[in-house]
């Protein structure tokens, strides 16, 4: 209620949005940041004819229905869920990037806000992007009534502080009375003119509950329905029932306009001027190569044949190598700086316009981001992500730098896809795969170089895996995967030299995984598996194995899980292995055990 | 370099630290947020002579030496860890909180930031708290030397634009010139005089690279060491090596002061005046209860007994239950509003100085925090934490507001714990045992009320589990936590009905979990489990019992294993488990199935 007026001037007389044709590429966006005012948002749909009264009415927060308790995209005119405060902001800074510097049409992205999310950083980190990359296409409607779900919020109705700290951060204020409608009307005008190179906040005083007297600015009643009769009376002051079809302006037709610059984020020293390749990178069997770095040749390569694949990296692009696509198609990369949950809801707001986007950060930075990914995967978004150093491998930094939770986190998400590739080919492979893999996918690359071990083009599906040791007489199996297949593939040398037959699987697809290998592995060996893993023992590689091995109703396992189960410190990565270990001296003794047990 | 001349009048004339009494309450505290500026803190040490030169020079990111690449409590001067950029203010927070209103001693908390982390959120949610709670023992040196890791940063060097963001965020702004020792000394001096109530910023403006004119204000140098003649060109423009050890002023003895009050955070409408009672809550075998409101109940009780007891939460205390305990201990109390990243931290700065601090929110908002929490474990924290809403069980907010990967996250967590109570009296043991449980642990309580299942004062030691129903001729185990379990035991009746023995376990300690039960129940059953959770498949309590059973080399299993497999909507609790088929319905259909196999 206390943003109802805001929303009434807003579809009535600015937000340009053709509501029979919600894919339009010139509509408007509209995204409700505090999503918990989905009622106001379903009335809106009502207002505007898309939503039927019985609808409205009977399917909210219903089984089966799709006016849920909080926005999500089964809607057609949400772009993203929403219900985790803090995040529709950062996820239209997305949507405007792409608007401004990709598609280039002439399209706003509206989005309101709550004061109480307005105390999650994720707020700031947005403010603080929509600013340096100049988005006047962006406009945030905050609604500011005072009140949170337990109280009072710690800025109350202290509109200056807001609107100093909304200027600070580089945006235009204006603010309001959020319930006069003229001023709102005023200040929306206003907002449409993009001239001043800044995003704009409609900063607006309003009140909780307004239009109904008995509950006006008063506690207690957040996210709670009247009971019926003082809905009844609730009806009754606000006018009585009425159902009027309100339809608000069409955006016009419009042509993509000219490529602005990209504010100056590409690093320096681009080492080449050629024209990219599209022809996909190649490495020598053999030859030592890092993940990391073919994970940047790739993208290269995919951003020549690709003109939607779209990069972004938090500030350490010359780690993740993602600073070779940032050379190649400077107009396609966006710098987030250290702001990893700003990065994931760029790049999910960026995939909402139908980008290819790739992020990339250190894979222990993506835990920052781990309630934007959750919510990118409610919103259905294809994004792919890369967490480079991972693990104990990294060595010296220190286990601050060093993911060991990535697997599990990444996972446990829904609809997920969890890549870790162990040589250059395979990676070149894995990066193709993520351009057209559905849903959230991440690929987990190594600090260091390791040797190709597979030939140029080889095919690795996603849900397969490789076996590159096997025999007949198999007595074990070793199942590793990045550095820790190579440690798996020096064990099998060591236990060959002692007359222990091997079968080494690389498990590059950690999720789905391929139960098939996996299961006539177990039955070739007589159930003697190893799995090695440079993650802590829950919820990885080793847990991946497990379930999958259980739910095929494998019997007679003998499973040996290796993985990090102490805290790190500094090292060398080779150092590090052996201490946890996962090295290679350490799996060969795991199968020995095996074997001889 | 570019913060060693802020640094060495802190340490010469401002940090009031007894350097051989590292544990000494009236100590002040000294963070580095930026800890990849370990090579300046460890410098320090060695300034103050409590590293040798040996250890420095030959120490340093080595295996097994405890100066780490990023600073870790290893190290008795340091509090907690960092080197995953803005941590170290919120922690700061955190600390401040703790001398201002609970230990109420006169030392300060002196945080070196970098610029390059000032871009993430969780910045700006500390300086909004550390104004909010008047934390004026805070002061926060920002070293602006323009340069991040891979180019300059969003802001580079403009000090106006820092100064007025931090200004609007409620701090008092001191601008220097970094490198001016004479500015430097009198900005900390000024930053001392705490009667403003407001946290300070010392914002300096520096040059990376300081004092050796080769790579003064150049790029490409982060993280790098010097090549040997370079070093040595350094250390001669540098003046030469020399060897003194300095001191600075030791911290005056202080009584605690007076008990200031907290800014109104405390909810209205307190329930009751009574003096709380230490006793344990009791509730009734079969009378419904949630476990969010057991939750509450027991911090009460706790905090009867303990006043190291504090209490946090993320303005969802009238849901988690948290509020009962804000109205009994106001003093102990902290409100941190919309803001998880602030929420963890604070928690870990009171925890630093030896409070038993618990945070609560939604568990789904844990994940808001992944990275603290994960910094959190790397610190050795003891930090408890409690979500609630977990799960499709608490139908119709929808996806966004259920926790459905938070026992995967924790899990995979190093040294935490994971409980997850079915009822009251549960709750309240585990409660009580999260209290005197090094590490993180994390309880996840259910929204829902359900009956009791177990007398007043019973036991749940961490790593046990109850055995619920058994019999001499059990054919199946069903396995389950919180709501899961009330529907096993419900698909119990239903087996029994068909004369189907069944074993029903809570697995209330999903980490560690107790493999004895597990196994016993796997060998008297013949191997045939069934476990119910209402989280996604991976990494939860599934995870927990095929890992255990696995690791037991328990053979002959046939695990069948019931979760949150695709993405829900709205609905009431009992549809989204039978949706999910978690429900008793479920279970006792998948018993079947494995006992007719």
């Amino acid at each position: 209620m206390s943003a109802a007026d805001l929303l009434a001037v807003l579809i009535t007389r600015h937000l340009r949005y053709d509501w029979d044709e919600p894919r339009l590429p010139v509509n408007d966006h509209l995204i409700f940041s505090k999503g918990h005012a989905s009622p106001l948002l379903y009335s809106v749909f009502k207002a505007v004819g898309v939503v039927s009264e019985e609808e409205l009415l009977n399917g909210y927060r219903r089984f089966g229905q799709r006016l849920e308790g909080h926005p999500t995209p089964v809607l057609p005119w949400v772009d993203v869920a929403t219900g985790s405060l803090g995040q529709g902001l950062p996820d239209g800074v997305g949507v405007a990037l792409a608007g401004k510097y990709l598609e280039r049409l002439p399209y706003r992205v509206w989005v309101l806000c709550g004061d109480s999310e307005l105390a999650e950083g994720s707020i700031w980190e947005a403010f603080d992007k929509a600013s340096y990359y100049k988005l006047s296409n962006l406009i945030a409607i905050a609604d500011i009534n005072r009140l949170g779900q337990r109280g009072e919020t710690d800025l109350g109705w202290n509109l200056e502080a807001y609107a100093r700290r909304m200027a600070a951060f580089g945006a235009r204020v204006l603010t309001v009375d959020g319930h006069d409608l003229a001023a709102i009307e005023k200040a929306m005008t206003a907002a449409e003119d993009s001239s001043g190179g800044q995003p704009t906040v409609i900063l607006a005083k309003t009140i909780k509950g307004r239009g109904f007297s008995e509950v006006e600015n008063k506690d207690d009643w957040h996210g709670k329905p009247f009971p019926p009769d003082m809905a009844a009376r609730a009806i009754a002051e606000l006018g009585g029932v009425r159902g009027i079809v309100v339809r608000g302006p069409r955006p016009e037709p419009a042509e993509p306009g000219p490529v602005p610059g990209i504010p100056t984020t590409v690093p320096r020293q681009p080492n080449t001027d050629a024209r990219p390749s599209a022809a996909p990178p190649q490495y020598e069997i053999g030859k030592k190569v890092a993940t990391r770095k073919a994970y940047g040749d790739s993208l290269v390569a995919l951003g020549a044949r690709d003109d939607r694949i779209v990069v972004l990296d938090g500030e350490v692009s010359n780690s993740t190598y993602a600073f070779e696509f940032a050379h190649a198609y400077p107009g396609r990369y966006f710098e987030m700086f250290i702001a990893e949950q700003q990065l994931v809801a760029a790049a999910t707001g960026i995939a909402v316009r139908g980008y290819r986007t790739f992020a990339s950060t250190f894979a222990a930075f993506f835990t920052r981001a781990c309630d934007f990914i959750r919510m990118g995967a409610i919103s259905g978004v294809d994004l792919r992500l890369c967490g480079s150093h991972a693990g104990v491998e990294i060595g010296a930094d220190g286990p601050s730098q060093m993911a060991l939770e990535d697997l599990a986190m990444m996972r446990a998400l829904h609809g997920s896809t969890v890549l870790y590739p162990s040589d250059g080919t395979s990676t070149v492979a894995l990066v193709e795969a993520m351009s057209r893999t559905p849903g959230i996918s991440y690929l987990r690359t190594t600090r260091g170089g390791y040797p190709g071990l597979y030939p140029a083009g080889d095919k690795f599906p996603v849900g397969g895996s490789k076996v590159l040791r096997s025999g007949e007489n198999d007595q074990v199996a070793l199942v590793g995967a990045g550095v820790t297949l190579h440690e798996a593939l020096r064990a099998a040398e060591i236990l060959q030299g002692e007359g222990i037959a091997v079968r080494v699987i690389d498990c590059y697809s950690v999720k789905p995984v391929d139960a098939g290998t996996l299961t006539a592995a177990a039955e070739a060996t007589g159930g003697r598996i190893v799995v090695a893993e440079d993650h802590h023992p829950e919820g990885g590689l080793g847990s991946a194995v497990a379930d999958a091995l259980l739910a095929a109703g494998q019997q007679n396992l003998h499973l040996t899980h290796l993985a990090v189960g102490e805290m790190p410190g500094s090292g060398t990565g080779e150092e590090l292995l052996a201490w946890a270990g996962i090295d290679a001296d350490h799996i060969a003794a795991a199968a020995r055990k095996l074997v001889g047990g």
